[in-house]
C-alpha cells in the first residue's frame, strides 16, 4: 500500500446503496501487514448464487483451486478474503491453507464448507498462516454488518494507492435493483487476468447458470481488456453474488438467458465492471497516464483485440507515452508484431484527433505540435483503423514509468 | 549511440582475421547523425552466395521487402547499410528510396541492381533520403579495401553503446576458412526479430540452398533466442554472405546438405551467432544484469522456449532481477501465463546454483542469502525444470531498469 495517492484516481468515491443479503466486517489479522486491515469476511443471506471468472495461469493459487472446484454449484454463504500474502505455489501446505480458512469461516457461521470462497492476494511462495483467522473470526462475525463498501475495498489492497469501488443500480419490474463491486490491482494486471480481486453483489435474484453467462461475458470487456504490465497472476479471481433479496420486494427471479430483462442488468453489470478495470489500470504501478488503444477495420473483433493488446503491451509504446512522445513508429511496430492480418499500406494511426499517419505513411496534414499537446493530456487515446474490414476492440493501459520499476525492483523488501 | 558504453560490454574485441572477397568502407552521409559514420558498403567477389533472415513483423520495413524479393536468386554483389533512419512505415516513399539506394550503388559499381542488399535502422515513419547516397557513393567505391569490422560495426550502431563483433574459424580440406560477424541493435529485441541487423561473411563456398538452411537453422538458437523488451522490429535482418574464395586455396564447394564438413560450418556459424545475439542482449537499453533463462523438464522444445521466453520477457521478472530480488514467485507466474504445458507441484527453479522452489513449493531448504548473493552477480542464471518430459530450450535476456524507461521515453527528442 502506497502512501502517494496515483495522479489518475478518481476524483471522488461514489455514495453507494446498501444490497439487501449483505454483510461486511473486516479485521487486521497481521497476515503481512501491521497497522492495518487485512481481511475481509462477506455473508450474504441464504439462497445467495454465484458466478466467477479465474486466471487462465496454470500455476492457480490455492484459493483459486479452491473456488473453481465449488463454483460450478452456484451457492454463496460467506466470501473470506486476506491480502498480504497470495498463498500461491505453496504446494500441500497451501490446500492445507484453503481447507483451514473454509473450516474456520463456516464453524463460526455454521454453514457448509463448500459454501465459503475464498480470495488471497501479495506474495506468491510463502505459505499463508491461516490460523491467524482463527484470531479474528469471532470479532468477524460479530462486526458484521451493513456493508462498508470502502472499508472492504481497502481491506483488500496491496500495492495500490486507493480503494476501488462502484455502483449502478437499474430498474426491474419497477423496482430498483443495485449492483455494487470492489476490486484491487495494481501491477500484474493482464488479460486472463492479474493480481486482480474483484468483488459483485447484486440483490436481484439471478439463477447461476445466467449469472455465470453474464459474468463471463462481460469480463472480457473489462477486465480482460486491461492490461497494466502484460503480466498474469496465480491468483486473478472476479466473483459475482446475487443475494435474490429483491424477489421480496416483487422483482423476479431471472432464470433464463431469454428473460427480457437481462438486458438492463447487464448493461448495469458492465458499467460497474469496466469501471472497476478503468481504475484498475489508472492505479497500474507507477502510471502516470490512463491510456485508451481502440483498434477498427481489423478482419475480426478477437483480431482487432490481439492487435490492441500488443500496442498496449508494448514497452516501447508506453514508455514512448511516459516520455509524452507521438512516436507513431512504435505504434506500427506493434501492429507489425502482433501476428494479426494487416496491410501497411492501409494503416491510418491517430493520437487522440490528430491523425499522424495515413496509407502507410506520415500523414501530410500532421502536426507535431498538436499532437505533442495531445500527449501531454493525462488520457489519451491511440487509434489504429487497419482499413481491411469491421473488427474493433478497444483495451485499456498505463504508461511505463520509472517509477513502475522502481516499485517493482523493491516489492518484496 | 549513448556515450556512457553497457557495464555489460565484452571486456575487449576481438582480433578479426580478414575475409577474402570481403572489402568495406564507411561514410558520413548525414541521414540523420552529425559527426559519426552512418553509411556501411560492403563489397563482394564475384561468385557470393548469400542468405538471409528477416523479421516476422506484419509491417516490413521498404529494405527488408527488397531483400526479401531478391534472396531466392542467392547472389549478392553488395550491401548497403545505412544507420539513423529505418526507411519503415514510409509507403511509397519507402519503395521510391530503395530503388533509388539500389540504383545508386549499382550504377557506381556496376553491378546488377538486384545483387545490391540494403538494410536500414533508425527510426519508423521518416522518409529515407535516399539521394544523400549519391554524395557518398564515389568515396566509397574509392575508399573500398581490407574490411575493417570494428568500423563497419560502429556505422550501424544507433542506440548500441558498443560495436559487435565476432569470428570463428574452422579446418576444411586442411584449410582455415573463417567466419566474421558484425550486428546491431539495443531495445526492440526479441525474438521474430528485432531492430536488429547482423552480417555474417565466410570465404567458404557454400550454395546458396544450403547457406539458406544453415542461417535459418542456426537463428532459431541464437538471434531469435534473445529478448530485451519483447518488441520486434520493422527491419530485423541477418544476412550470411559466402564469397567462396576459399576454393582457390583448395577447399571444394559445399554444395549438400549430406556434406560431413557442414557440422563444423555449422558449429562455427552458430558461436558466431550465439556470440553476436549475447552481445546484443549485454547492450540492452539500460541493463545491468546478463540473464540466461534455461527451461528443462518441458513436454516439448518448442514448449520450453515458449516458457523461457514468458519468463525473459515478463517486466515482474525482470525488474526483480533489476532489484537483486531472488523473487521466485514471479517466475512462477510467468510459467503459468505461458499456456504451455505445467504442473505446479512438480516444478523447480534455481537462481544460479541456488534452488529455491522444488515440487511446488518453497525448497525448505533454501537460504535466502544464498540466493541474494546469487542476484548480486551481472550475469544471472534462472532455470526451472517443469518435471515433466525432455524439452528444453535456453533464451538470453536482461534486466528492466529505470535507465531502460529514460532512454525509450526520449527516443525521438
Amino acid at each position: 500500500m502506497s502512501t502517494t495517492v496515483s495522479p489518475l484516481a478518481p476524483k471522488s468515491f461514489p455514495d453507494m446503496p446498501d444490497i439487501e443479503g449483505v454483510q461486511f466486517s473486516t479485521a487486521a489479522a497481521g497476515i503481512k501487514y501491521e497497522g492495518r486491515t487485512d481481511v475481509l469476511l462477506a455473508t450474504v443471506a441464504a439462497g445467495t448464487t454465484i458466478a466467477g471468472v479465474f486466471t487462465n495461469s496454470k500455476c492457480t493459487s490455492a484459493p483459486v483451486d479452491w473456488c473453481k472446484a465449488r463454483i460450478g454449484a452456484g451457492k454463496a454463504a460467506a466470501l473470506l478474503v486476506n491480502s498480504g500474502n497470495a498463498n500461491a505455489f505453496t504446494g500441500k501446505k497451501g490446500y492445507a491453507a484453503v481447507e483451514l480458512s473454509a473450516d474456520i469461516v463456516a464453524k463460526s457461521l455454521g454453514s457448509s464448507k463448500d459454501e465459503i470462497f475464498l480470495a488471497s492476494t501479495g506474495v506468491i511462495g510463502e505459505p499463508l498462516p491461516a490460523e491467524k483467522f482463527s484470531d479474528v473470526v469471532d470479532d468477524l462475525k460479530a462486526n458484521q454488518g451493513s456493508a462498508n463498501w470502502l472499508e472492504a475495498a481497502k481491506a483488500i489492497m496491496t500495492t495500490d494507492t486507493y480503494p476501488k469501488i462502484s455502483t449502478a443500480s437499474v430498474e426491474l419490474d419497477g423496482k430498483t435493483v443495485a449492483i455494487n463491486g470492489i476490486a484491487k490491482g495494481a501491477g500484474m494486471i493482464a488479460p486472463d487476468m492479474a493480481t486482480m480481486l474483484s468483488f459483485i453483489f447484486t440483490d436481484a435474484a439471478v439463477a447461476p447458470d445466467v449469472l455465470q453467462n453474464l459474468l463471463a461475458g462481460e469480463t472480457c470487456n473489462s477486465f480482460n481488456a486491461v492490461t497494466v504490465d502484460s503480466d498474469t497472476s496465480t491468483s486473478d479471481t472476479v466473483l459475482l453474488l446475487a443475494t435474490g433479496a429483491a424477489a421480496e420486494r416483487g422483482v423476479d427471479p431471472v432464470t433464463s438467458m431469454d428473460d427480457q430483462r437481462l438486458d438492463v442488468l447487464r448493461a448495469a453489470l458492465a458499467d460497474v465492471m469496466v469501471d472497476l478495470a478503468h481504475q484498475i489500470v489508472r492505479d497500474g504501478e507507477g502510471a502516470r497516464k490512463f491510456v485508451e488503444v481502440r483498434v477498427e477495420g481489423a478482419e475480426t473483433d478477437q483480431s482487432a483485440k490481439k492487435i490492441a493488446l500488443a500496442i498496449a503491451n508494448s514497452p516501447l509504446v508506453k514508455t514512448a507515452v511516459a516520455g509524452e512522445d507521438a512516436n507513431w513508429g512504435r505504434v506500427v511496430m506493434a501492429v507489425g508484431k502482433a501476428g494479426e492480418p494487416a496491410d501497411r499500406d492501409k494503416l491510418a494511426i491517430w493520437f487522440g484527433d490528430i491523425r499522424v499517419a495515413v496509407e502507410g505513411e506520415r500523414d501530410p496534414d500532421y502536426s507535431e505540435a498538436a499532437a505533442s499537446a495531445v500527449m501531454k493530456e493525462e488520457d489519451i487515446t491511440i487509434k489504429v483503423d487497419l482499413g481491411l474490414s469491421e473488427g474493433k476492440s478497444s483495451v485499456w493501459t498505463c504508461d511505463l514509468t520509472k517509477e513502475y520499476v522502481a516499485i517493482n525492483g523493491d516489492y518484496r523488501s
